[in-house]
């Protein structure tokens, strides 16, 4: 282990990641503020270049303690790599919006850095695939809704269905359940009055989809809570660790097996006896 | 298998389907927007007519290789079928709404032809005989409140209770929770001061009612995913088919009785040899 | 069996009933329409006498068939004898309002008659003392804001928070988050603008209670079924009804100490012959 | 036991503390309403008195029976202290604001006598540090989001995005999805179409984290449950208490040991038996 793997691999030195990280949040809140920003355009300033090559800092000594090749093996450590980087390719203008949208994700490094936090988020994109299908699913029915809502309504409601991508803004809308009624559909239903179906079947369809994507993810969690249990029910009776249930079925179909063997051995033994008492 | 039925089985076939309908989708998609279709009316209509044919051969082919017979036996051939031929029945009227709205219903067949989404929607499906008993309940309680409500307050908010069509409506509405209060309530509770208890009662009954509509679905799955993966542990336990949990019982009954008639020849022997010997 | 009690138990008079319910159903329905009632005032006067004295004869013939004392102990069949006998008691006013929201009721008759929702409705009810601890712990946290509230808004905002009374509706409508920020905070915030911690407050506290008592039904409804499945598990296993998985164990270690007298015996017996061969 | 544990510990005790508990919200509930509080505001002030001399008197007694030391080592008994005590503090202003918010806090003190209600707040305290996690990390997304927010929509709409405050304000109540749409996002719209993003990718990412919070609290709750049931399982076979099913496998793996060596010793004397016979 050389000693920049030693320095990386020691408690403090992920403390000050995290410490760093939480001052840089504070310092990027306060600088949205402009009375305080305006008159302190300077420190701030100072401020992100001591933070930019402090987190650049970081990054080298753990990009050589591990070896880059080893450093980009993980997700995690070229979404660092990227958001440091852009701070420095940016860094020309100042303080201009992108960089600031830019900067604030640094926050969330605090992911990477905290373990906790990392397997959560890990276990979080894992659901992902399990409603893959619901969301295409749904992305079907959003659109041919869309279609129809804008053919059906372009002229009644512009500002809602007025164009293809402001219906299905406006269905994203309904399927939060927002307005829908009082904002959306009552105007419509002034000129429109048998418009109430395409509203109402939207939301049954809607949230009922919705309603399977959450229930598909509960499934999902709760299946693998009971995986990890049963791995552990296995893994506490580690004193016997070659014996699965299935092989205490093994174990008594063959010692039934050998009690026969004895059996047929006593019988056998008996009638020898016999024979030579006889 | 035929020639024909090579082709509707191959890979390419499937993919060449699920192609033309998302092409159809975009171009059905294209075709909200009037800046695009007003100059290219003549080139949407010829897409139109390509579409319809493909798919239509698509259908004739797909008949071909699994005879009408076998073909209509699946309530998605069916579906496919109605969708495909509904477009020639009103090819005669050019891009009227009703039409557009039958057209832009292909977009579904993408569930029929990807074969994980038809799963899940024949998942979704078989959730529904779960609930249905519910439904009828609910249904009961909305046509209750839509009278009392229609009664109460027909002359105080016109709009909303007018009639029992339109009350049903607000109960919906209601039920969604959006605007129940600022939109309905509140304006009524300036007549009738005592209308809260309405409200109130509906909303309590009825998100109950939906939460253990909810619960229904859920531990529907749950139980389902149960039945599945205890299938699977006695599928596991492969080795030993004729063994449940069950003939472990049975296995060490007998396996007692048989060590019973071990310790009998065993005393018999004994006393036995314990008299030859004496 | 009298011919009373055949008559009740007959298919087709269970089946009358529920007609008649949907009959009567539909008509209360019609009877909302101002343009159709009016017309036919009279009309509607003699069907309800029908319907009244159809289910009066039915309510009797049931009473006759289970004797009075049978007839009271189901609680459905007290509702329905209220529901019926309300009839006779308000008949006097020509369908007036009560009269009418009295009426309705009887379509509630349908979940008594019809029993898959009986059951549907008793198992709702069932849940309802398991989430009784968390029905008293909301209504503690409710009564502590609206007193507060009342306290904090009377003179700011006297249309949500004017009185102990009105607070306790406006709390309601915040914690189905209808319009609680753009409806009752945000005005509010004008003149108190600390009051953003008493709503964010108790939507946390609230929402976070309504989420417990959600899964209490969830957990119960699952412990059911759980229960329930495995009730139908250990029916399954009805060729062994009396050994239990405990008198697996049982039967084991009784099998154990029978091995090991075998193996005693057999050592004896050993010594015994080294003995009488030596 | 003294006298004083007699007291405290018999069931009046508990009682009249419940009823005077309930007595003390009535009184406070009737403060409430000016025209009952201003004509009797002598009546309201002894009450005060007596309430609060009573519950002091409830607590000495309680303390003494169980010691200073045993009373405080319950966070219960602690809360209730400071409850009571800032009356006394705060007893010189004749019914100020603050200290009737004080007061009502008293309500809260039913949860410590009522042991059904203790045992559930305990529960629902104990479900914190499993969301905790989940916590943070919606944190981390609402800083973030609430700094792009304040950073791009400042000057458009003020009254939402003004500073960093405020914006966590609207993210809050976006993210319970009230008027996210018709109230926040759409005026937004008018003066930058491309806001759309930022409100829909606010409340997937919200709802997400929000639906496995959720999921968190259902997934503990259900494995909490499971593991109860799975203990009441094992105190169910308390007649083989010291057998768990671990050592039913290692029962039967030392009962094939014990028969293995039978076989050896019968083979032994038989072979032994073989040779003195010949």
């Amino acid at each position: 282990m050389t000693s920049i793997q030693y320095i990386v691999s020691h408690r403090l030195f992920n403390s000050s990641v995290i410490s760093l990280i939480i001052l840089n949040a504070v310092v990027i809140g306060f600088e949205t503020y402009p009375n305080i920003l305006d008159p302190n355009q300077q420190f701030f300033h100072w401020m992100e270049v001591v933070f930019l090559w402090a987190f650049t800092l970081e990054i080298v000594l753990r990009m050589t303690a591990l070896k880059p090749s080893g450093f980009f093996r993980s997700g995690w450590n070229v979404f660092d790599f990227i958001i440091v980087a852009s701070g420095h390719l940016f860094v020309g203008g100042h303080l201009i919006s992108v960089l600031r949208v830019l900067r604030v994700l640094r926050v969330l490094r605090a992911i990477t850095v905290i373990p906790s936090l990392q397997k959560l988020v890990a276990a979080l994109f894992r659901t992902i695939p399990a409603i893959g299908n619901i969301m295409i699913l749904m992305g079907i029915i959003f659109y041919i809704f869309a279609v129809i809502g804008t053919s059906l309504f372009k002229d009644i409601a512009p500002e809602y269905f007025g164009s293809l991508h402001s219906t299905l803004l406006t269905l994203f809308q309904v399927v939060t359940l927002e307005s829908w009624a009082s904002g959306v559909m009552r105007p419509i239903l002034v000129d429109a009055p048998w418009a109430w179906w395409y509203f109402v079947a939207f939301i049954l369809v809607g949230t009922f989809i919705i309603i399977n994507l959450f229930i598909g993810v509960i499934v999902n969690n709760v299946q693998e809570v009971a995986v990890i249990s049963h791995k552990e029910d296995a893994e506490d009776s580690d004193d016997l660790e070659n014996n699965e249930p299935v092989s205490l079925e093994k174990e008594v179909v063959s010692l039934r097996k050998e009690v026969s063997e004895i059996k047929q051995l006593l019988i056998n033994s008996q009638g020898n006896r016999d024979t030579s008492n006889s």
